[in-house]
């Protein structure tokens, strides 16, 4: 009979038991009461990762390729987790399953462990199931883990900021580098990559990304470097690994590695703070007062921002 | 001297002083007080707009152009107006301006405002300050508005809920219609566009993206049309301006337009109830608790969810 205590499923996980360290992510994913003990279990473990690295940008950029490449590369320093974020729809709840059919290459390597991850039934959802999820596949022997997400909008900047070293990707093909701009992307990135580099206007667009970087203060003293990288035929793969451990020294050496991730971890305990007192919110309101007030806003009398104030008004102590 | 009180600006806005309505905008984009009154100003007054068109999708999909065609259709039936929404990066708090530039043919029609909104000061980000801005626009004379969105993230997801209609737009060259899937666009659109259809492929992407709907329950009966366009050449545009009135004569006929506005304004109400009490949680801890659980965070002690939970735990009753 398979285990299902958590501390039996890291164990095995860290035995080379890849099913155990697979069901301790559904249970990440799937919040609540198990998530919770996964989490209080792999958090005193995995406090000195090695380097996690996020991979964001435009659907379409090439992304999983690029994941996968990486993974060679990443593979010469140890074990590597990569984890393939799937946004649930706010509507349905329901998540497709990241393109893993590219990773296949990598199916017999012990050292290397992908999964898609959503966040069924998480309450912080993706922005907390995901450092949850890292914080396992440390734990589990993977010190070293990408996080490759989908999309570019706030979500992603977020769990992109919950790595060490952010990785933007273009395409030459993508549009102009004024879309990255507008989409925050270059505001985020620790290295850039113009990928699809056998296109024309590659050389073009990596010109424009070192321009539009030169508009901005460099943070904190690092330069984004830009990578010219063409995935499918393998080709930049080593440069942009040499940028992304490039990245992970200067951290180290400015000390910005350490405050990085102790600032991450209060604002996850903060996040998760905000998200219960969010949960218990409705209920903690006697039921008249609520009913009487989103009447009134239904009414077209009072505004949801002062009714939010009335609702807190009535249990203010 | 100009008036600054919001009663008065919006008198003035309403007689055609388009700075006063600027100025009103940006009371809500800097959020506190005066932000606070111009919502109970203009909330009354905003409670029927004709319709509330929300345009998304991946940066370089062309949404700044169509939006400018969209308006030429949509101001036959009356004053229109534009919010482009800068989503600010959470790391800087800067915004770029909208691409304000292919507008500039409307630059004198008093029957079209166009304004980029992003959420400096807003407690509630852009997800709250949309639509209040939206209010402002339909309160000032302007009932029919148009929110156009950058990206292709959760913020947009949810900003596109904030619209009666959505509009996604994808183009051939944007990748296979997979991507649209994966990035949770299909399950939130009413209308679907592939613009830049002179391109190659545009016919097939047309296609792609019928048999991805067939695959899916129609959401409450309405099958979203797919509309070919090719917005610099102004070609398919009336057909996309008649699918978006056709969406809002379904909404009207099925009784889902008043159902969804509703929906709206309670969740908007709870997520302004969810936002004050979180930047009430941090003050209503005592400092020593407080210090004493981030303490054990950052020895790695205490993971981030256990240590909100032993937070909450300190206040409850």
């Amino acid at each position: 009979m398979p285990a299902t205590d958590a501390s039996e499923l890291l164990d095995a996980a860290l035995a080379g038991d890849r099913r155990a360290l697979g069901r301790l992510l559904s249970y990440v994913e799937g919040g609540g009461g198990k998530a919770q003990r996964v989490a209080a279990l792999t958090f005193p473990r995995s406090a000195s990762p090695d380097q996690v690295v996020g991979l964001t940008g435009a659907p379409g950029a090439g992304k999983s390729t690029l994941a996968s490449g990486l993974v060679v590369e990443a593979r010469r320093s140890g074990p590597v987790g990569v984890l393939a974020v799937d946004p649930s729809s706010p509507l349905s709840g329901g998540a497709i399953l990241g393109d893993r059919v590219r990773m296949q290459e990598h199916a017999g390597d012990p050292g290397v462990f992908i999964r898609s991850i959503a966040s069924r039934g998480h309450l912080g959802g993706l922005a907390l199931a995901v450092p949850e999820a890292v914080r396992t596949l440390v734990a589990a022997g993977f010190p070293l883990v990408v996080v490759e997400t989908v999309g570019v909008g706030q979500v992603e900047v977020a769990v992109a900021g919950a790595a060490d070293t952010t990785v933007v990707v273009v395409t030459a093909g993508w549009g102009d580098s004024v879309q990255a701009a507008k989409a925050g992307l270059l505001e985020v990135a620790d290295v850039l990559v113009v990928n699809k580099a056998d296109r024309p206007g590659a050389e073009q667009a990596r010109r424009d990304l070192a321009a539009m970087l030169d508009l901005g203060p460099a943070p904190g003293g690092w330069r984004p470097p830009v990578v010219l990288t063409d995935a499918t035929a393998g080709r930049g793969l080593p440069e942009l690994w040499a940028a992304i451990r490039g990245h992970r020294r200067w951290l180290a050496e400015t000390g910005c590695l350490e405050e990085r991730r102790r600032a991450r971890l209060l604002a996850e305990m903060e996040d998760v703070l905000v998200r219960r007192l969010a949960a218990d919110a409705r209920t903690s309101h006697e039921g008249a007062v609520w009913e009487r007030v989103t009447g009134a806003v239904l009414a077209g009398r009072l505004d949801p921002a002062s009714a939010a104030a009335e609702l807190l008004a009535s249990v203010a102590p």
